[in-house]
């Protein structure tokens, strides 16, 4: 088959060798965490990450380094202070959900209606809530994969419109994560045209802890809610795209993302500026080869993925003339952590093909998964145009202690771990991109 | 000798496997994390504690349960802002330092003058930082002892002396601590008479790292503090003592004590709801038995110790005609871990039965250490007036993680080591309680 010479296996190890012990992922990671650190969508921070990454792409000799750019609305927060009024007065370690409203001046007061669960709340009657401060509670259950998220993450989304519907005046839940630390989670919260129109916050582990606590008691809380928070409707935000002109098909296209933008409480380490590092430092080792591969590799550093992937929107929408010379998209978005698995959608014609891939990254502790892969959220509008997806599975097992938090910070990143993603991307990529295979041939995607 | 006859052996035998598998202790901390939860000395918070305490003591059947009320100064903090104005502008994840002074409306502004230690900044000229902002960074060495402590305290305690007196607008600092998360260390500032007239801020590690790697560049920094603090001239604060009545010698006491009051940042779970607890629990077993002891048991929670030990100072003072009566004193003041060690601080005369004393515990896991035990911080004004002295030593290599931070919380403790620390603490106070050594005979201290 295509990947199996021995000339192009030996290109592969080299790949491989060179890349476990580079330590250019690191150094890329440490300079746009240490020189830019958070930079929310839309902002003048994610201007300057921009800025950063041109800078850097252009050091590092890529082809076209360019910016495109888009508009989008864009939330901030201000101030907020949470406590519990009575029965045992204290401070709550809390912060705003991206799209929350802000409280009226001075807050709101209320009683706390505690839901043991997200379902709870949907299950509760349409009325009953009016001047209530809602609180859902619900633990996150860990797991490698990161399914835990899925249904931990629903009451983030959608706690404020059933709480909202039922008259409450805020609503607070416990953070969607997996550590017991005082930092946190914010993310976004679920919505189309009406912006949700009042406060919701998540408190951290230990603050959720005590609501339980509390609440087991019997007791009648009294809780307080003041937040500030903001939008502006036309915010700039924009792709970063810089590529490795392939050498006999620059216009197929090998993709491979990660998105610039992070939440503002931390600095964006292990989402996504690890991701950014992990690609760029792949394509880097790619161009450096003896001769660029067949095909362009692209990489794509999104903007705007945390508050609605409006970079990866913008992106799909620009190219949409040039979807079809998409050989592959792969997004690097979930943590600094060693891939462990590799899944794919790719048509049933390119499935041996796929698997012949995976095996050449065997050595490096990758086990072959389904072919049912979704893709990280930048590619799926590219997934859902027909571009066929590569999914190396980062180990989630610690991501959600530290996803959205101020604790996302560079002192979490592993090197060796990093290195570890750079040389899968570059054996995968380099492969595909040298190669000729259609992955789109025969596309029905496989369940997993 | 005294403690090794077979009833007195049982009777020990059985305390400890009633202590080992007793979760009062546990309870106990529950209840003031979450009934009280911070409690700073002096604050209305302080009072709730000693309320709590006094019905907690009551309803556990201890003898001449009362408060001990003294007047102090009190420190607290208000809004704070740091942040990094340039080359790389962000916020930092600060905390005011204890005693340390408000910035003037709007902050303070300053190049950041970077000390890669206190030693430098002790070393810096006598003038050359007018204007600036004192960085002081030095990281803390991780123990079992905790005595990583003392060298990483000193700038907490006075880098805002020494900045101050070289003109220096604000100081700012790395945490005093071992961890790794996104939550700063407060602690009190050393002054006597003379309080702080600058800010004084600690940010946290990954900040500290942060400023570490921006200074490393060679790059100039410009900061911001902006620091709300105030100070109360005669707040009140107070000890509440309680007592297991001694069958025969009521008069001779065996002191067992922790501190109520907390830093406001956490609940004061591992500082020191635990050592509340671990006292407290042991007290309890020891008057459950089916007689009293000899002697007086007499738990203390004394108030204000982290801002000063004023509740130590005033218990010294209050009992100054008894302390020649105080047989012995220990104070629990080192987390939620397992004991692992006991020192001591007895006379000559004394110290073959502290060491048989020592082999009672052997089989909870604890070793026999030196006689040249200081004692936790509020009984030190008793050893300093000759009161011989206990210190089970706790295990310390994670308590600075979470020491002084918003994560000091209940979720931290682990209850099977709590209930050995009941377990050491009611084998020991009982044999010392129930006997009649004279632990001051021959009172010289060997040292360690």
């Amino acid at each position: 088959v295509l990947f199996r010479s021995a000339a192009a296996d030996d290109a592969v190890d080299a790949l491989i060798a060179e890349a476990s012990q580079s330590r250019l992922a690191y150094e890329i990671v440490e300079s746009l965490t240490t020189e830019v650190g958070p930079r929310l969508a839309g902002t003048e921070a994610e201007a300057r990450a921009r800025d950063w990454a041109v800078a850097e792409l252009t050091r590092l000799g890529f082809d076209d380094v360019r910016v495109e750019e888009y508009t989008m609305p864009v939330w901030e927060r201000g101030p907020l202070e949470v406590e519990i009024l009575s029965p045992y007065p204290q401070r709550l370690v809390a912060t705003a959900l991206g799209g929350s409203a802000s409280t009226p001046a001075g807050g709101v007061e209320g009683e706390l209606a505690y839901f043991a669960s997200f379902a709870d709340l949907q299950a509760a009657p349409a009325s009953g809530l009016e001047g209530k401060i809602v609180y859902v509670d619900d633990s996150m259950t860990r797991t490698q994969t990161g399914e835990g998220y899925g249904p931990a993450v629903a009451k983030r989304g959608s706690a404020w419109s059933e709480a909202q519907e039922r008259g409450a005046v805020a609503v607070i839940i416990r953070s969607v994560g997996t550590d017991s630390h005082r930092v946190p989670h914010t993310g976004g919260m679920r919505f189309t045209d009406t912006r949700p129109g009042i406060a919701a916050v998540a408190v951290s582990a230990p603050d959720a802890d005590q609501l339980r606590r509390i609440a087991a008691r019997g007791e009648t809380m009294r809780v307080r809610v003041a937040s500030t928070t903001s939008w502006r409707d036309e915010g700039v935000s924009g792709n970063v795209i810089a590529e490795v002109r392939g050498r006999e098909a620059p216009d197929e296209i090998v993709l491979i993302g990660a998105h610039l933008d992070s939440w503002d409480l931390g600095t964006g380490a292990i989402d996504d500026g690890s991701g950014v590092a992990i690609v760029v430092a792949a394509a880097k080792l790619i161009a450096d080869m003896p001769q660029p591969p067949r095909r362009t590799v692209r990489v794509v550093l999104f903007g705007a993925e945390e508050v609605g992937i409006f970079g990866a929107k913008a992106y799909a929408t620009a190219h949409e003339d040039e979807l079809s010379d998409h050989i592959i998209a792969a997004e690097s978005d979930f943590g600094a952590d060693r891939i462990w698995r590799l899944r794919s959608r790719v048509g049933s014609g390119a499935l041996d093909e796929m698997d012949a891939l995976a095996m050449t990254v065997a050595g490096l502790g990758v086990v072959r998964g389904g072919n049912g892969a979704g893709g990280a959220p930048d590619v799926t509008p590219l997934a859902e145009a027909g571009v066929p997806i590569l999914e190396p599975d980062q180990n989630g097992w610690d991501y959600f202690d530290l996803h959205h938090t101020p604790d996302d910070t560079f002192d979490k990143i592993d090197p060796e771990a990093l290195a570890q993603n750079v040389a899968v991307y570059a054996a995968l990529i380099y492969q595909i991109a040298n190669g000729d295979v259609d992955f789109r041939a025969e596309a029905v995607a496989e369940d997993e």
